[in-house]
């Protein structure tokens, strides 16, 4: 049976551009996974009227309706009372909530108000979702052969909730077996070149299913079974993702990780590699992301933004005359960053990089987006010479990303430049 | 006149939440400063259906439909022959697009295929939008009372053509006079905070309005005004502004600028000052977001980013006795930091920051979001030592929005720490 989904964000602040409905698009990944179709979102203000006409018409096309937003104890929020009003249910005060409420205020020493009663109002005979990470819960019910589920709108909430009380009752619900996916981290081919290559895989395959998904920068595949059990799931993902592995090799960089910054800190912890950085025209971007990572301090020393040409010179000794002869922009004064921020920070690799970034050039007759990319050992120092384009942002966050693939292919024993 | 405008986005990868529908946002805010109202988003895939069905309920409830995507040259996209058919439109060959797809292609070096002139084939009777950020041109045609405008669905395109092309349409249709905007951005003190003292001016004027909006650890009003002139508008927001700068005072860091790192930066151009950093905690995220605003390399120096306690000394000298004395999250270590990175980097000024951003403490007894920031210049050393709650981004985010904060104070002349 194939369920269709359809997501309804609550909120004036969405319809007057305050904030982006991304409740939708985190709610829609997950509904993906599960297999259950999402024909329609939809965006209403905090209005009894057109929210309860926009319930009834996502009431007569899709047999699972997901709400976010209104759950909270101001005038405003009605969600609740509008939605169980369309399925013709009444809401009731619900004990255990109001319990739950006096205990949060007690823990953060506030007293709550009668508007915070608001939120233990319920839909009649509405399954409880409770909400660890607020004050508002959520709720779910049947009615007329539709799920309707209610879900706070604040993302951090939503997200938390979903994932740990929609997604479970969903999943009991609407799905036969497990859905298993497996995510294939891709950095050097852009999306579209990956899909070309593996066409037949991404228009055909119906279990698995293999996806691509565009990122910052870089892509990823997902590869997604549905079986009886996990164990069986991860058995069909198996020769999938090997077969992905024969075509892209070792342009996949995890299939376990996030992102090149966590796969990155994660192989350093692995191998006991210490690492420090010297930036220029990243400007701290790639130790900003490196410290993203909780845990990253066991493994990285730290990092100098070398911005100016005479920090250049003063901070890791890069000598003048270098500077002057081949530009503080080029493969020379990039592996001399390199070699210098290593033994500064006492570290096992460091990684530089110094380009133009934009969006005027330095003079140099160099154009936007040269960027050199070197990363040193203690026997040795290689460069990525780079032209990446234009977009001030783009060409940094791309110089970034190959500076920390050039760190997990030394890490992996892989040649860190092409040969 | 009031008029109401719907928001359609076509495209399957939104439902699929590979994308958030961040057009959605820009087009809601470009519309509420134009004083147009939005009740419905609607987003739907690429269905001629559904689409089809979507667009004619919008028209019985809206006078203005904007759709974003689909107007690209592949079978999927069915925008606009499915919109232009709702209104018994057929699409005609436009010839100057034609020769705009040619010359786009000519100058990139590519060749057209057929499919490329599909994006030739517009609405009869509609007014071209031209694209001069991507290939496919926007249209708008007026039937039965309702204005629909088609905008192309990549963020970076659909923002350039929103601005130059569809709001100059909308504004001579359906905007009386003009509308002027100022931003007034606030730091230290909350939404919520200013919301309680600015409650009268927030809920009861109309002309100008004055509305709150949240940003990243920080918050803006924006004092709106509509009148017949430019000049006439700016007139009528001065008393206003004046009025909101005599409740907050010097917590209002620019009515000019985007963000406390463009204010930072345009202060340091005009005043010849320079900057330098050392982080610790926040990790090259002060550098980075200073390297973010285009021309930073005039005033900006660079900086370290301390993260492990021996490269505390290694790189800026920082006595081990004092860290093993007062901790490396400490007041005296901080203004060290700050002191000793300004000499290194022959600056005027700079700015310092060590703290804890979890999620594990550092083994001190320090509470997690234990933060000091510090700012030295020749004559001095101030430190703010603050406690900024949970969540390792946001500490981040907050202890980088301090040190950018304490430099704007210095650079204005105002105190650097509370007296």
């Amino acid at each position: 049976v194939s369920h269709v989904a359809e997501l309804v964000a609550v909120g004036t602040e969405i319809l007057l551009g305050n904030i982006a409905n991304t409740d939708a698009q985190m709610i829609s990944r997950g509904l993906s996974e599960l297999g259950i179709n999402v024909f329609h979102h939809t965006v209403v203000g905090d209005n009894p009227e057109r929210l309860g006409k926009t319930i009834a018409l996502a009431a007569s096309r899709a047999d699972i309706i997901i709400t976010t937003g209104g759950l909270g104890p101001t005038a405003d929020d009605l969600t609740k009372e509008t939605v169980a009003g369309a399925f013709g249910k009444k809401l009731n005060l619900h004990q255990p909530t109001v319990k739950r409420i006096d205990s949060y205020f007690a823990r953060t020493g506030r007293k709550p108000t009668e508007n915070n009663y608001k939120q233990a109002m319920l839909p009649e005979g509405c399954h409880i979702l409770e909400n660890d990470w607020g004050t508002a819960p959520g709720c779910a019910f049947e009615s007329d052969g539709v799920t309707v589920i209610m879900l706070p709108g604040p993302p951090r909430e939503c997200t938390a909730m979903f994932h740990n009380c929609a997604l479970p009752y969903l999943r009991s619900r609407f799905v036969d077996g497990v859905l298993v996916s497996r995510n294939l981290h891709v950095f050097g081919m852009g999306e579209s070149a990956v899909e070309a290559k593996l066409f037949k895989m991404i228009s055909e395959m119906k279990n698995p299913t293999v996806a691509p998904y565009a990122k910052e920068g870089e892509m990823f595949l997902r590869v997604t079974a549905k079986a009886e059990s996990e164990q069986e799931a991860q058995a069909m993902i198996e020769p999938v993702a090997a077969e992905i592995y024969s075509v892209l090799g070792d342009l996949i960089y995890t299939d376990k990780y996030e992102s090149l910054e966590d796969t990155v800190v994660s192989g350093l912890k692995q191998t006991g590699i210490t690492l420090s950085v010297a930036e220029s025209c990243t400007g701290g971007s790639i130790a900003k992301r490196i410290t993203d990572i909780p845990g990253s301090s066991a493994v990285f020393m730290g990092g100098v933004c070398t911005y100016s040409t005479a920090s250049k010179t003063a901070l890791l000794g890069i000598p003048e005359q270098l500077i002057a002869e081949k530009g503080a922009v080029s493969c020379e004064v990039a592996e001399q960053m390199a070699v210098n921020v290593r033994k500064k920070f006492s570290s096992d690799l460091a990684v530089s990089v110094t380009g133009l970034a934009g969006p005027d050039g330095d003079g140099s007759g160099l154009p936007v987006g040269r960027v050199y990319v070197a990363l040193a050992c203690a026997d040795g120092v290689w460069c990525r010479p780079l032209d990446l384009g234009s977009g001030r942002e783009r060409i940094r966050v791309s110089a970034a990303n190959h500076g920390l693939d050039m760190v997990r292919r030394y890490i992996s024993g892989l040649p860190v430049v092409q040969e």
